[in-house]
Order: structure tokens, then C-alpha cells, then sequence
């Protein structure tokens, strides 16, 4: 029986699929930090380069991938599919499970499906350098390797105790031509400001967001990369769930339910956007997102408009969020500490089509020790929420005797994060409680938006 | 153009290549340490299983690859190999470059393909524990997974130095279910002598592979596993080599040199001696092993017989030596620091059958950044020698204006070694003199073998 099913290069997908046509129902408006009016395109053009804000609002099905991006892709894709035959009998599970494998990529992780468009589209554009922020550094990696390839300057704000505590992430980056600040840094207005009131802070994502997006929106080279959320962002990382559709149909298998870890939602989406478009051809397939329960944005969250970023400094989106100023404790899936989601996936979730899970970290790291006992692979932690939520759908299957057909998304691999490994085998990773009081005082405070 | 040649699970060779029937000539013997004079297989079964000592002296061509072991070869061989499109156009060289990736596997090296089945024949030989010893961590990492595929204990001693400055690949080893002990550790005889003159010693190799060793030899239930050298660790990594070929025959070429890293031969060999096999067949091709400056066994070692061991416990073989006690200086790529050599490879360059080259680090590390400029993966630093080997013989067809197949084997990337590109990147990275006096030293306390 084979373990991995792997396509060739002329099975990279030519298009990226665009979810937004099979929507239910029209989009919420992006609205104005300022004005808190809803805004144009073109209003984004100081932080975007003009092709990746028509992609974000466009209504098109499928978006060709240009030819110098699936070159790149090459280096790396197809991604290979796995059947987790070693785990399966470790659970001892009737269920057949299979991971779709995105951690081959030079940089560890899915990351670079957008980071490469996004570098070609600012190259095309005309874009010098592109400014970035990053919390662990799966992100700021994959834009470092993108600039590197199309000749870019790539400008990365890390979140400062990201930055001391992961330094082989950072010399990643830096080896990939990237320059690499602490933040806050004193680099930008938003930055040194937070220095003033605390020269020794620790930085958080919402922070790092809002040196990125200033340091681009004042320098007339320089652009603004995001590394999810976002439509654009999406819409690439559709490569994966494409190619695994084929690989299950060489498996000859249709997965019941697919999973992904949770965070912005880049990951979860690209696998299981192309999925949820099979239900118009009457598929049934449940799509599951399994997030943190320290940052539980779609099981704890209210879809309501909220900022983006801490300082309020970016657009205003319909999503569920735990407040722009919430901020989630330190654990170690740092890709996905993030208090709002993808809009996309919001809506979806608002409407009842897709499903939504939230774990601690303890049983997270349980599932993922198994899983590189079993399989070898040593996942990232934030592809152990993803593990988990698969080996709670196989053990299910077990008790009620069903052959049940699992696909889950493992996101990139964890050998750099290995000291959140020590953390758990020796007993001292902490589950935080679900920080109820926290999210209600920064739910407080959303933006009054009226449209 | 295709980037990767790829082959599917099926292709995984089904027979280990053995070269010692297309030798040059009838091995050397095996010398007792003690008495020095030569050693029975039998003598070895303290240590080894007999199914791996009869695969250390068997004169069978081909050797057959339990299904067992093919079945965990099935989570990540076929390895790919790629065309290096992007380094050829960075060298403006007419050379076609190829490099087979063997860092694919789940520890990120080459170096389960030997751990996997020196595990799988133990547990049928009723070993209940492998001991071994680890310089940089890829052969105790691979070992530790080896093991616990098989449900055997493993117990790493790992030179001190890097206990403490390589937390990485220990925690990979601990997450696989390893016991690591820093060497010199107090749990043998070896290593309390060692403490006791120096409580703060770094420790070595040598050191390390004693307390392997008298653990091994000690204890009933334990034996001990090596990760190069050996005549059965290089048969077993001929996997890689033999996917080469026909992935070579997929890309419609046939190389005109091929090239590997050189420390104990197991990379090299395995990669290069499926390759010297065709020149029977009429076929010329180059086979270049490429070593460190600091540590030139091939290009300025003795060829002589030598203690495989720096306390000569293990026993004496014929082979290019610097002697037992040289001590190396602490280069990056560790890997590559022995003062010995597979005995295989050593009577092919004694036969002039394989070429040699050595190289300082800092050319390496350039080699290395330029790589992972070009085609994004960052490379193990021992790895880093066969890519300064492989460009330097792409320069040079440039120069010749010819169009040259290079083959090169990429053993292993580097995200756990992300703190020698700091150094080289800072520029703080020692090339090393050639230790010339410490060599002729080391050389005139070889021992007196006379066969």
C-alpha cells in the first residue's frame, strides 16, 4: 500500500482558486480606520501594489498563476500527500488518514504559496523593498526567500521576544538577504512610541503590523506584505488544496472531513476552500478549523467589525475577532496568536459551513509526539492543533466502527521549534484558561461601525 | 524543464549494492587491538548482531532490503533529485548541475538509511538497546528514530561541546525517545577517567565512541551501532545512489563527475559506489570526495593501518589516518570530523579510483549562501563541501566552454545549524591552518601492525 502520493510538476495547478463567486452572500464592506466609511481599492494603493488589491476584490472563479511563480513553485510543489498508515494503527482507527504535506518548502512551511506572488506582483509593480512583520518567523522567512528571488529589499519587524527566544528563524531570514528589526524598533513613529513608555517590551504581532504598514506607507519604494487574512493571501495558498484533491483521487478516496489549524487562516483555507466548492456538485465533506484555546477567535469570538492591527492603524473588516487590543498569552503556536480571522472564513463560519474547534496546548503536543513517533515527521505547533483535531475524528471513528475518510493539513515542520518540545516532555508547558474576562474588556472596544 | 526527477515508491531499490566484489584487490584485515593481529567476524558479536557482521565481510554484489526496512524507506525515499536550474543561470556555467536531496528525510539527513535497518536487524536479534555516540546530532537523531520504530531503547553519549551548543538536535533525539547523556558522561569507565582529569572537558568523538562501545560490551541486552565508516553503514546507504541512477536516466543524462562531502564515507560512498559499478560496464565517470582542510584524511592522511577509536577500544583497520588522538578544530561541519576513513573508500583512492579535494570552511559557507540564493534550501554545513565542489567544477567547464553532468549529493539541510551562518555572515567564521605539525605528531603514534 503506498504511503505518499506524490504528483509531477505539470500537476501544479495553473490557477488559484478564488472562493469569493461561491460565497453565501455578498461580502462586508472594508471599512475606514479613520472615516469609518466603508473604502475603494485604490484606497489601499499606498500599502498595496494595484494587482494584489484587484485580486483581493476579485470576483473571478479562477486566477491564472503567472508562469515565473509556478517555476518558483517547482522548487517545491506538488507538495506530497501522505497516508498516515503508521498513526492509524497506533490509534488503532478504522478511519484512513491523510496529511497533505507543506513543509518540504525551503522555508518549512505553506508560507511561501503567497510570499513568491506576492514578491513577483510588487517586482512587476515596480516595489524596491517590501516591509513585513513576523512573530515566530514562518512569515518573515518566506517573504525573506521570496525577495531573494525576484531581487527585492525585504524589511522584517519580529516581535522582540520572538526575536531573542528564536534566533535560528531570524538568521534564516538574514541568510535570505532580509533585514531583520526587533519591535518595536526605532525604526518607526509607532515603534519608538512604544519604546517610550517601555524600552524593554516584549512587542506583539498587532504592534509589529503597525511598524510594517507605517515604514511602507512612508517610504514611496516600499510596499506592505501580510502573510494571511487577507483575500489576496488566500487565494494563493489554494495551490495546496487543489493538488490534494488529486492526490485523493489517486488514493481513490474523497475525504468525509478535512481539518487545518487556525490562526489568520491562510492554511486552513488553502486546503479547504477548493473542498467546499465540490458541494455545489454535491460533495459532502465537513471542513473543521481547530485553533488555540488561549486565542479562540471563531469558537469565543463575535463577528463584528474590528481593526485589524493593535494600533488601528489598517482597515476595519467584518470577522470574528476577540478585540484588536486583546492580547493572546505566550503560547508556543505563535502563527496563531492572532485576535481576528480571515473574513472569508468568518462568514463561513457565521453561516454554518464550516466547523470550528478549540484545544489547549497540553493535548496539542500529545497528539504531536504521536504523531512523530508514529510517522517520524516532526510537526510545527501549529500543525499539532490540526493533529489533534484529526486524531479526535479517528478515535470517534473508532467507537462508532466507521471507516470515516480524514484529510488534515500539516502545515510545515517543527525543528525549529524544538524547545517547545523540551517544554512539554518535561512537564512545564502551561494551558492557559480561556482568558473570558480578557476578551470581554477588548470586545469592549470595538470600533462602532455602521453600514 | 522539469526541476525534480522524481520516482514513486515502487523504484525504492529492493537490494542494497555491496562494492566489495568490484574491488581493487582483497580488503585489508581487521586487526585486534590488543593483540594486533587479525580479528574473526565472531570476535565482533559483543557489539554487533551477526546478521550485520555477515553484511560487514559478505562478498554478495547485491544484498537484499527487508520489506520491513523498504516500508519505513516508504515515509520519505525515493529522495528527489533536482536539476539546479537557478545555480547553473547564478554561475553563468553550460554545466548541467544535479544534486540528490537526502534531506528530506524526517531527521533531515542521510543518515537513516543506515539507522533504519541497523535497528530493524537488531530487534530480530533480540537487542533490547543501541548505544551509540553523536557529534553534530544527525546520526544520534537518526538512530533515536530508528529505534522507535522498533520499540528499542537507545542511549546517545553526544560530545559535550555540542550537548551544549546544539539543544536542538538533542530535544530531536529526547522527542524520539532517546536517553542523551553529554560525553564524557559518568556512566562508564571511559568517560569518569575523562572527567576525573578534567571535569570541564568538551569531549570528542573518540571519547564518545568508547563510552558507545564499553556500554555496548558491558551490558547483555545492548549493543552498538556506528553511523559511517563501516563496510555494512556504507552498503546500506547505497539506496541513494541507485535512486540516482535512474533518475539520471529520467533527466536523459548521465553524469560526468559525481561528488560528495567526505568524513567516515557513508554519504560519499553511498551516492558515488553505484555509480563506480558502471565503469565495469565501460562507463567513465569521476567520482570526487570533497573534505574539510582542518580535518584532510584522504588529501593528506597515511594510508595505514589505524584505530578507529581515540582510546582504542574498537578495532584497528587500514585507512587513510591523520592518527587516532589528531584532534580536529571545531568546525562547523561536524559531521566531518574524523581523523579516519571508510577503509572502502580509502583502498579506492589508494587505487586512484576516487579522486579527493579539500577545502577550508569559509569557501563552503560561500558555496552554501550562494545555494540558497539560487535554489532556496539551505544546506547542512558538511554538505557545504560537495556544493564548493560542484560549482568549482562548473566554473570550471565555463571556463572550458563545456558542457559538463555534474552529480552532487546534498546529504542534509542546515535549519539546525543556522548558528554557523551567523558566523560566516558576520564574518566571524576561523578558516583554519592546516595543522600540519599536529598531524605528523598524531601520525607517529600509529600503531604497529605488521600482516
Amino acid at each position: 500500500m503506498e504511503t505518499k502520493f506524490l504528483l509531477g510538476e505539470s500537476q501544479i495547478p495553473t490557477h488559484w482558486y478564488n472562493v469569493i463567486p461561491d460565497m453565501p452572500g455578498p461580502l462586508a464592506p472594508v471599512i475606514h480606520p479613520g472615516t469609518l466609511k466603508p473604502i475603494a481599492p485604490q484606497d489601499l494603493a499606498p500599502i498595496f501594489p494595484m494587482s494584489l488589491i484587484e485580486q483581493e476584490v476579485s470576483t473571478d472563479r479562477w486566477i491564472a498563476i503567472p508562469e515565473p511563480v509556478r517555476d518558483i513553485y517547482r522548487l517545491w510543489r506538488p507538495t506530497p500527500l501522505f497516508r498516515a498508515h503508521r498513526l492509524e494503527k497506533a490509534l488503532g482507527t478504522p478511519a484512513h488518514v491523510y496529511y497533505k504535506y507543506e513543509g518540504v518548502s525551503p522555508a518549512g512551511s505553506h508560507k511561501p504559496n503567497s510570499a513568491v506572488p506576492q514578491a513577483y506582483y510588487n517586482k512587476l509593480a515596480g516595489t524596491k523593498r517590501l516591509a513585513t512583520e513576523t512573530g515566530a518567523g514562518q512569515w518573515g522567512s518566506s517573504l525573506a526567500l521570496a525577495c531573494q528571488f525576484f531581487g527585492l529589499q525585504c524589511t522584517v519587524y519580529m516581535v522582540r521576544v520572538s526575536f531573542t527566544q528564536k534566533p535560528y528563524r531570524k538568521s534564516l531570514m538574514e541568510l535570505w538577504g532580509a533585514e531583520v528589526f526587533p519591535s518595536p524598533s526605532p525604526q518607526t513613529n509607532a515603534g519608538r512610541a512604544a519604546l517610550a513608555q517601555d524600552p524593554e517590551s516584549h512587542g506583539s504581532l498587532g504592534l509589529a503590523i503597525s511598524e510594517a504598514v507605517e515604514d511602507a506607507a512612508t517610504h514611496d519604494d516600499t510596499k506592505y506584505a501580510l502573510g494571511s487574512v487577507l483575500n489576496h493571501v488566500i487565494l494563493h495558498q489554494t495551490v495546496a488544496g487543489q493538488e490534494a484533491k488529486q492526490q485523493m483521487a489517486l488514493a481513490g478516496e474523497y475525504p468525509d472531513v478535512v481539518i487545518g489549524c487556525h490562526g489568520g487562516g491562510s492554511n486552513f483555507s488553502g486546503l479547504a476552500f477548493p473542498f467546499l466548492a465540490d458541494r455545489a456538485a454535491g460533495k459532502q465533506v465537513r471542513l473543521l478549523a481547530c485553533e488555540p484555546a488561549s486565542c479562540p477567535s471563531l469558537t469565543k469570538g463575535l463577528y463584528a467589525f474590528d481593526y485589524g492591527d493593535m494600533a488601528k492603524m489598517g482597515p476595519i473588516a467584518k470577522m470574528y475577532t476577540l478585540g484588536h487590543d486583546f492580547m493572546p498569552p505566550g503560547i508556543h503556536a505563535g502563527g496563531l496568536r492572532y485576535h481576528g480571522a480571515s473574513p472569508l472564513v468568518s462568514q463561513l463560519v457565521a453561516a454554518g459551513q464550516i466547523e470550528a474547534i478549540a484545544y489547549p496546548q497540553n493535548p496539542c503536543f500529545e497528539a504531536a509526539v504521536l504523531f512523530a513517533h508514529s510517522e517520524a515527521i516532526v510537526p510545527a505547533p501549529e500543525a499539532s492543533h490540526a493533529i489533534r483535531g484529526a486524531i479526535d475524528e479517528a478515535l470517534r471513528a473508532k467507537e462508532e466502527g466507521k471507516e470515516r475518510v480524514i484529510l488534515f493539513g500539516l502545515s510545515g515542520h517543527g525543528q525549529l521549534d524544538m524547545a517547545a518540545y523540551d517544554a512539554y516532555l518535561s512537564g512545564h508547558l502551561e494551558d492557559f484558561e480561556y482568558p473570558e474576562e480578557k476578551i470581554r474588556e477588548s470586545l469592549a472596544r470595538l470600533p462602532k461601525v455602521t453600514v
